[in-house]
């Protein structure tokens, strides 16, 4: 497996653009994004548990209901959600792109972010799609990118490369992160392009079993969004055997799946509202599987730990207090806790107990902008990471007056 | 039923006092405070649910075993938990007290806040107790309170007196809150005395019934700590006849009991750390109780909710997500929202869906101090009450170097 440039344009037979259509009032910002595949793509997707759900998703769980889909349209500055019109504008936003596209409207994937609760106009996008498909091209990936962020400062986006049977794949996928983020079941909004062969039933086995350990352990700010969504779209044109079951090649293509996968994670969780950190809670040693994810994401998510991070504070005792509230059924007086960055590690912590540490070398380490937060649990074979950032003023202020 | 002053010297026979005894470096900052009552007192006390407890937690559970105590002994600086010797430094804190108060070390409360993980010297607390106890006095609740204080900015304290039986009772209270405040099944540090007479077994039922409702409706940052505690010392000196069962008299106590905890409630919140803002949820239309606590308490816990209200923000579309990924089985399409203060009231949301409203008035109402976001689920008869805080700037720079 090798990283490649070409983000959601780096797989054979797709194409992207990314424009501004007018949603948003500064002219400079895109927000309308197109990805097309030049064959139709065995489609899969997970959705926000939210129970206040984005119309768009609702849209796009009948349209790939069958297994398939050629494009995504998404849109940012208004997430389309909570208005009493909302079906009615994905489904003609779906309808107008694919008569320009020329394709089935039931292979439309809709996709919204933006604010809650404010009309989405249909006349921007109506007016915004001619120019938004005659633009598509091999090599604009980062324009798409750029027209699903909202208050991300930075693109996401990655490629890999992978062979299956002799056969060159790639695989790649642009995010949108920043706030609200706190994935559960599904995600952020992430779209993910694969020339790769495999059929539906096999690409919703690869993306349900790889969000469980990605998207869903990362958490910014503890907010579940209502518009969540990762989609993959594959369309075969890498000419591999098509992969209809488990076995070797299958492993290798969630292999270049989570590489893709872990790499927008941590893209996100460094990109969060405000951050000046990247944040992962690494645990071993747990009893199970679901006390090691229990543990590390409730310490990515304490408000405590994430404001003592943005501190470069070495205060160990909030990470043990946010294992302890967690829910997770630890022994506590075996727990030790490590800090560790490019500077080095510090371990502060031993059987639940503090040890003595240098201050002035766990600040050093602290102040790198990529910690690690080591948690041994001592009490069996299972481990986890989570993904988070700090708690910063930035994040206040940007949370204070989003709208305006 | 009527307010009085006196906090928790208020009711018949308690002494309190606070001073500064050396475990802060702050010599104007007070750091150990002591509630003794003339009379052996029934008590009872709820507990954090964290599986890291402090280690007073653990020795005052001992003590109180058998339904009585006579003296409160809490510092602040030290939170005493995730030491190796804390078992035996609050024990030890229990028996000076009580060489210096002539009672039994078994009659002594132990609590503790501040820093996790650094140990906690017996030294101060040694040297302090002679003149903590000499100056015990009926007006030193303020004293008292001031010692139990971390970033807390304000005393927070309450009194009312009430009748039973004819006879004048007088309960009273006072409350640490400020940081790591997400109570659950127990509370921050709240101490609460009063004269009626009631039997540990009532007491305790009040106090485990009352909290629901209460001290767990809480949020400043859900973060769970280490040393929640709230305990209640009756010393029966009001003269009533004993409350042993319920009834009338036990309706009585409960509502006086109920006015101190509801107002220490809201003292926690208002003061939370760095908070500008009470904020209220009051969600009615519930199908059930839980859904109703659910709800609000989600709507309290959620980051973007609180920064919106920081930035005086109508951002409803966040209340609604919030109640979504709440977990509560809710009809979003009959979910009704309006902001309140003492500056009007305006509807934003009716049916789950978006109304139009006048920003400005929107504005005008949530610059206030004192905010209500009411949620009506139009789908039955029960209600709850959260309370929280706005996230602000000051929470940020408060918890970034809590430490140092």
């Amino acid at each position: 497996m090798k990283l490649i440039s070409g983000g959601v344009c780096a797989a054979k037979g797709f194409l992207a653009n990314g424009i501004h259509c007018g949603i948003r009032k500064n002219k400079s910002k895109r927000d309308l994004s197109l990805i097309f595949s030049e064959k139709r793509a065995a489609a899969a997707a997970v959705y926000t548990t939210n129970l206040v759900k984005g119309a768009p998703l609702i849209v796009t769980k009948r349209h790939i209901a069958d297994g398939y889909a050629r494009a995504v349209i998404c849109n940012s500055g208004n997430a389309n959600t909570c208005n009493a019109n909302g079906i009615e504008i994905a489904e003609q936003t779906s309808l107008y792109l694919s008569q320009a596209l020329d394709i089935s409207a039931e292979d439309v994937v809709v996709a919204s972010t933006g604010v809650i609760g404010l009309p989405l106009e249909i006349e921007p996008i109506k007016t915004g799609i001619p120019s938004l498909v005659s633009g598509l091209s091999h090599d604009k990936s980062v324009e798409a990118a750029e027209g699903i962020m909202t208050t991300d400062t930075k693109v996401k986006e990655i490629a890999v490369s992978f062979d299956i049977g002799g056969k060159e794949c790639k695989i790649g996928g642009i995010a949108k992160g920043s706030g609200m983020i706190h994935p559960n079941m599904a995600t952020m909004l992430v779209f993910i392009t694969t020339d790769c062969a495999i059929s539906p039933e096999m690409l919703k086995k690869a993306l349900s079993s790889d969000i469980e350990t990605t998207f869903n352990m990362v958490s910014i700010d503890g907010d579940t969004s209502t518009n969540d969504m990762v989609t993959v779209l594959a369309n075969g044109m890498a000419g591999n055997e098509e992969i209809i079951s488990e076995g070797e090649a299958f492993g290798e293509f969630m292999k270049a799946l989570n590489t893709v996968t872990v790499h927008l994670c941590r893209c996100i969780a460094a990109d969060g509202e405000g951050a000046t950190k990247l944040i992962e809670c690494i645990v071993t040693g747990a009893a199970d599987k679901k006390t090691a994810k229990t543990v590390a994401k409730s310490v990515i998510c304490s408000s405590l730990t994430k404001a003592a991070m943005f501190g470069a504070d070495a205060n160990w005792g909030r990470v043990l207090c946010a294992i302890g509230y967690s829910g997770a059924d630890v022994d506590v007086n075996k727990i030790n806790v490590a800090f560790k960055s490019k500077k080095g590690e510090i371990p502060v912590c031993v059987n639940g107990s503090g040890i003595e540490f240098s201050e002035e070398k766990a600040k050093e380490i602290l102040l790198e902008d990529e910690i690690e937060i080591k948690v041994n649990l001592q009490s069996g074979e299972y481990s986890s990471t989570a993904w988070g950032c700090d708690l910063t003023y930035e994040y206040v202020k940007i949370n204070g007056d989003y709208r305006t």
